[in-house]
C-alpha cells in the first residue's frame, strides 16, 4: 500500500528514522550559514506582491526546468505577466517528477503556506496562486515573518568586499528583529583578471571603498584586508570563494606584480598567469581568515556562463552553469598544505559540485585535521545541483565512511529565496532516514538518545560551535 | 521466501512497479533508434542456421566473458564448430551470475524462444540448442519475424556515408514489411586521420560515392554533405559519432587545409592536428544536422582496440574496448556553445561510457535547453557497458535529479543481434521499479495514470515525437 | 523493531544471505595475500603488553579519526601513556558512528576477545582494557595464536627487495607453525628517483644485498632480478607496487641511462624524467613476474605525505595520505598492452583508491583476459579507504556488472595489525548479503548450493588457485 505523498513521515522509511526526525531534528533552529538572500529585503522587511516574485523571481533551477520542458523564454525571464509566468511553472511541475523541484515545490507550499493534499498543476494553479498571494500581504509572510516562522536563528549572506553593508547595519540596529543576518566576504571579482576591463573597474571601486590608492598587488591586498577587517567589525566570520578548482600554482610576488601591471594596463593575460594570480589571492584570503579565526568556504568544480548567446541576453546566474570535472586531489592538497606549513590554515569548508570528488575531499581533508578543533576541515554538504536526495546521500555516505559524520556542520540553503528553508527539513529527513536505517538493520546500536543528539548536532549545534557566533 | 527467478514480475519489487510495467510499459512498441543490425539481414529476411549464429556470432560481451572465464579463443572466434562454441558459452553462463549476461541470456531464451524455468548450463545446453535451432527454421524466427514478434516499429541502423544503402532501398520497396528500417549517418572514418593510409583510401571512396573530385577539405565537406542529403532522402534523420571526447579545439580553415594536405600526401600528423581536424569535422556534421533538423548522437569516453596483439588477429569490435576517463565538462560545453552561438545546435543526444560523467552531462545539457523543443538536448541511456542494472539506475537517477526524466527518449539496443530486444524490457522493468518505489515510499503521488503515461512516453512516445518519424 | 547491533546476522538482511554466510562463507579459512604485518612479530611470536600496542600502535585509520575529533597529538602518537591513549580512543569511538572504525572496533573486540553486548566508550573502557590485556598475556593471544584462532592459512607480507628475509626463514624453519607466511616483493624505493639522496643510498644497499656492483640501470635491473630470484626461492609469488598511476611513458634505454647517471650524480630530475624512469622499472618488474609466473599487484591513485608539517615530525604512514584522481584509462591500457604484445603480461591485480576508476578498471582488464587463466586480470577488492561497506559494495557491483564476480579472489587485510582479520568477515557478510538480496528479489535463481560454492570460491578457493601456493 503506497504511502501518502508528502505525509508527516515523508522520506522516513522506518520507525527509528521517524523518532530521530520528530523527536530530535524537527524542532531544531536553522543556522543558514551560506545563502544569497538580498540583505535589503530583510532590512526593508520586503512584502512580495505575489508568488511569482518570491518564488520564481530569481530561481534558476525552475528556469532550467521550464526551458527543458519547452517553455518559451517570455514566460521565464521575459515580459509575460507574473500570473502567466506562474501558470507556465504550474504546467511544468508534473514533468519534474523525481527532480528535487517536485519535492521542494510541495514542501514550500506546505510550509509556510499550509497547502497540503494538492499537487500544483494547471487545474490547481489559480487557487494556489490567489491563496498564497493573499497570505503574502500579511505580516507573517513578509521577509522577516517567513524567517521567524521557519525558526531561523542566523543567516550569512554573500557580499562583495566593496559593499558598504548598509543594509546589514540597518538590520543590526533594529532591536525588534532577533535573527542575526551577517555578511560573508565573497571576493571573487578581486581575482577575476580574465577580463581586464571589469577587473580594473573593480580595483578602482575597491580603492574607493578602502579609502586608499591601489598602485600594486601589495596595495590591493592591503585594501582587501581593510575591507576584511570592516566585515569583521560588522560581524562577518566567513569568506566564500567560487572556484573552478583550488588554485595552488607556484608563484613569486615579482611575477604577480608583473601580471598585475599588465592587467592594469588593460592587457589580456594567459591562462597560466590567471592561475598564478588567483593562487596568490587565495593564499592571501586564507591568511586573512586564519588571522581572524574565520571560516573559509571553497566552492569547487563549477563552470559558469556556458551559453554565450543567452549570457549576452540574460547575464550571469540565470541558469547556464554546470558541473565541472577538474582534477582536484593534488591542487586541493597543495593549497591546504601551503597554508598549514605556515600555521595559517583556517577552518575550511570544501564543497564540490561534482560528486566524483567526494572521496578525494573526504580523504584529503583528513590529512589536515590536526586535533586543534573537532571537524576543523569540513566536507561541505551536497551543494547546488547536489542538494537533492541522491547528492545528499552520496555526500553523507562519503563523509561517514571517510571522516566523522558526527562532526558535520550540516545543511545550508545557498538560495536567493525566502521560501527555501524547507531544504533544511529535506536534509534532516534524509539524514534521519539514513541513520535510522542503520539502526533498524543492526548496523548501529538502538540508542536514540545518543543518535538523536548526533542528529541535533548536525542539524544545528555543530554549526553554532564551529562558527563561534553567539546565538540567543 | 525468495521470489522465483525471472518470474513475471522480474525486477518489479512492489505493487506500483507491477502496475506501471504490466498495465502501461509492457505492450508499448519498440523504437530502436540506434543499433548495429546488418541491413542485408533484414533485406534478405535472414534465416539463421543455429543459435550460435544468431546469438554468439557478433556478441563481444559474451566473448569477453568467455575469455575471462578461461575459455580458449578457438571456442570463441576460432575454428571450433558452432555447437562446440555454444557448449563453451553454456559452460560459462553460471560464472556470469550478477553480470547482465546472466539476465539477458535467460530473458532472450524466454522471448522469443519461450524457454522458461531452465538455466542454461552444460546439462540443459543440448536440449535448448536443438529446440531453438528448430524454431529458427520457422518464419516467425527469421530476421523479420523476430522483429515483428518483438513489436518493433522503427529501427535505425548504423551506416557509413559511402554506403549506397541498397539494402535499405530493398526494405523500403517491400510493402509487405511494415517495420521502418532507416539508415543513420556514421562518418567516423571521415575524421580518422591518425592513419593516413586508411583515411586516404576512404577519401577516394567518398569521392566516388559523392560523384565528385575531392581536392580540399572544403571539397570533402561538400562530398559528405551530398551523402548526408542522400541519407536524408533515404529516410535517415540522425547521425552518430564515436568519440573519445567532444572535440572542440580552436582552429582556422587554413590550418585544417594544411593538415589535410599533409595527410593526403601520406604524412603522419600529431595529436594536436588530429584534434583540430576532428573539431572542424564535428562542427560541420553538426551544422548539416541542424540544417535538416536531424538528431546528433555523441558517444563519448570510449577507448578502443586496446589489445594490439589480438587486434592484429581479430580486428576491431571483437571485445577489446573499454571505458575512457577524459575530462568532459569544458569540451562538451564548448562544442555545444560554438554551435548554439550560430543557431546551429541540432537536437543532440549525449552518451557516455563513463558514469563519472553523468553529473557533467546532466548539467551541461541544461545550459543548452532553450525552450525550443521539450528535451532538446538528451542524456543518452546507459550505453554499452552501462546498459545493465547499475548503469541504468545511475543514468536514470542523474537524469531525474538534474534534468527532466519525463522527457527522456529512453532505451535502444545498440546491438548487432536480432535477439537483443529484451534489453528494452529490462530497461522498462528497471524504470517502472524506480518510479514505483518512489510511489510506495510516498515520494511521488500515487497517481498511476499520470506516471503510467510518463512510463509510456519514455518507453516509446517521446522517441516518436523527438525523431519526428511517422509511425503507422 | 530494530535488530540488535552486531548480532549473529550482522549485515545479513535476508534469509538467503544468512544461509550463504553461515553455511558457506563463515568457516572458510583466510588467505591474506596482502598485508603489512611485521614478519619479526610472527617469527618471535610477539606478546603484546596491552591493547594499545596491538590495536592503536600502527593504525593510522584510528589516528585520523582522533585528530578529526579534536584529540591532541600527544594522545595519538605522542608521549601519553598507553592507557591514556586507549582512553582517548575510547572517547572517540562514539563519534565514529557510520565510519568503518565503529564496526571494525566492535567486530575486533568480539573476535578474538569475545566481548559482546558492549559499546566501547569512556564508561566501558577500563573494563575492556583490563580484560583484553589479561587475554593478551595468554598463548592464544600471542601473534601466532591470534592467527590460528582466526583460521588463517596463508599470509603474504610486504618486503623490500633488499630485505634478507631472515624472519621469513625463521618462520619457515619452525615446523610447529603451520601457517604460511610468505614475503612479497615491494620495490617502490627502487623507482623513487625524486629524492636522489634517498635513491642513491638505496642503490648502494641494493648492490650489497645482490652482491654485485651497480654501474648502470642495466646493472640495477640485474641486481633487482637477483633479489626477485631470492624472494622466489623464499616462497614469494607476488610483487606489490604503490603507484600514483600505471606508468606507461615511452622511453629509450639511452634516455633511462642518462637519467640514472644524472640521479647518481646527485642531481634532481624533472617530472617527465621521473615518469620515464618509473615506466621502465615497472616494465622490468612485470617481465620478472611474468617469467616466474608471479602475480603483480598495482595499487593506484593514492597520493601520499600531503601534510608537510606533520610529515617532518611523524614520518610516512602516519595518516596523511589520500585518494588521488589521476586519469587512469589510457596509461593502464598502455601499460598492460605493452607487456601483452611481448607475451610478458603476468597475472595482475589492479586496485584503485578512487572509486571513480571502478568502471575503467572493470573494462580495461576485460581487454587483457585472453582465456589463458580464469580471472587472469583481477580487479582488486575495495582497498584502504575503500575497505568499508560503501566501497566494497561499489567494487563488487562494478566487478559484477563488468566482469565475472565468480572469479574474484576476494578480500585481504592490508593491515599492520594482527587484529584486522575480521575485515574478511565483514567482506564476506557484505558479499553474502548482496548475492542473497538478488536471490530474494528473483534476480538470481534460488540455488544456494551453486551460489554457496561461488561465495566459498571468492572467500578462499579462488585465491588458492590463483596464487598457486600449496596449502595444507
Amino acid at each position: 500500500m503506497p504511502k501518502e505523498f508528502l505525509n508527516e513521515d515523508f522520506m522516513l522509511q522506518n520507525g527509528t528514522a521517524k523518532i530521530l526526525y520528530h523527536d530530535y531534528a524537527k524542532d531544531m533552529p536553522i543556522f543558514d550559514y551560506h545563502c544569497h538572500l538580498p540583505p535589503q529585503d530583510v532590512a526593508n522587511n520586503r512584502r512580495f506582491e505575489n508568488l511569482t516574485q518570491i518564488w520564481l523571481g530569481g530561481d534558476h533551477y525552475k528556469w532550467r526546468a521550464m526551458r527543458t520542458n519547452g517553455v518559451d523564454e517570455r514566460f521565464i525571464t521575459g515580459d509575460a505577466s507574473d500570473e502567466e509566468k506562474f501558470m507556465a511553472w504550474a504546467g511544468t511541475v508534473a514533468y519534474t517528477a523525481r527532480n528535487p523541484l517536485f519535492h521542494w515545490t510541495h514542501l514550500e507550499l506546505k510550509r509556510p503556506f499550509g497547502i497540503t493534499g494538492k499537487i500544483l498543476n494547471p487545474e490547481t494553479a489559480k487557487e494556489i496562486y490567489d491563496h498564497c498571494n493573499e497570505l503574502l500581504q500579511t505580516d507573517k509572510f513578509h521577509a522577516r515573518g517567513i524567517m521567524e516562522q521557519m525558526n531561523v536563528k542566523v543567516v550569512c549572506t554573500t557580499d562583495d568586499p566593496i559593499d558598504d553593508l548598509a543594509n546589514h547595519k540597518l538590520i543590526k540596529q533594529d532591536s525588534t528583529f532577533k535573527i542575526k543576518v551577517l555578511p560573508a566576504f565573497r571576493p571573487d571579482k578581486a581575482m577575476a583578471i580574465e577580463s581586464p576591463e571589469n577587473f580594473n573597474a573593480y580595483v578602482d571601486k575597491l580603492a574607493k571603498a578602502a579609502g586608499m590608492q591601489i598602485e600594486s598587488v601589495q596595495g590591493m591586498v592591503e585594501a582587501l584586508r581593510k575591507r576584511h577587517e570592516y566585515f569583521h567589525q560588522m560581524g562577518s566570520r566567513l569568506s566564500d570563494h567560487a572556484l573552478e578548482l583550488p588554485y595552488a600554482e607556484d608563484y613569486t610576488m615579482a611575477e604577480i606584480e608583473a601580471i598585475f601591471t599588465k592587467v592594469r594596463q588593460g592587457k589580456t593575460v594567459g591562462r597560466e598567469e590567471v592561475l598564478k594570480f588567483k593562487s596568490m589571492m587565495m593564499y592571501e584570503f586564507a591568511v586573512m581568515n586564519a588571522e581572524k579565526n574565520w571560516i573559509m568556504q571553497l566552492h569547487c568544480n563549477s563552470i559558469r556562463n556556458l551559453n554565450s548567446r543567452l549570457m549576452k541576453v540574460l547575464g550571469p546566474d540565470t541558469g547556464f552553469d554546470a558541473v565541472g570535472d577538474y582534477e582536484m586531489a593534488n591542487p586541493l592538497a597543495k593549497f591546504l598544505d601551503r597554508l598549514d606549513q605556515k600555521n595559517q590554515l583556517p577552518k575550511t569548508i570544501i564543497y564540490t559540485l561534482n560528486p566524483k570528488d567526494n572521496e578525494v575531499i573526504g580523504t584529503v581533508m583528513g590529512c589536515f585535521q590536526d586535533g586543534s578543533f573537532p571537524g576543523k576541515i569540513q566536507f561541505g554538504s551536497g551543494w547546488w545541483f547536489n542538494d537533492q536526495k541522491d547528492g545528499m546521500i552520496r555526500q553523507i555516505e562519503a563523509l561517514s565512511q571517510l571522516g566523522l559524520l558526527s562532526r558535520f556542520i550540516g545543511m545550508l540553503t545557498d538560495s536567493r529565496s525566502f521560501l527555501s528553508y524547507p531544504r533544511h527539513e529535506y536534509f534532516r529527513r534524509i539524514l534521519c532516514n539514513i541513520i535510522g536505517t542503520d539502526v533498524e538493520n543492526g548496523e548501529l546500536p538502538n540508542d536514540t538518545k545518543w543518535l538523536g543528539k548526533m542528529v541535533q548536532d548536525i542539524s544545528y549545534n555543530n554549526a553554532v560551535n564551529y562558527f563561534g557566533i553567539k546565538v540567543d
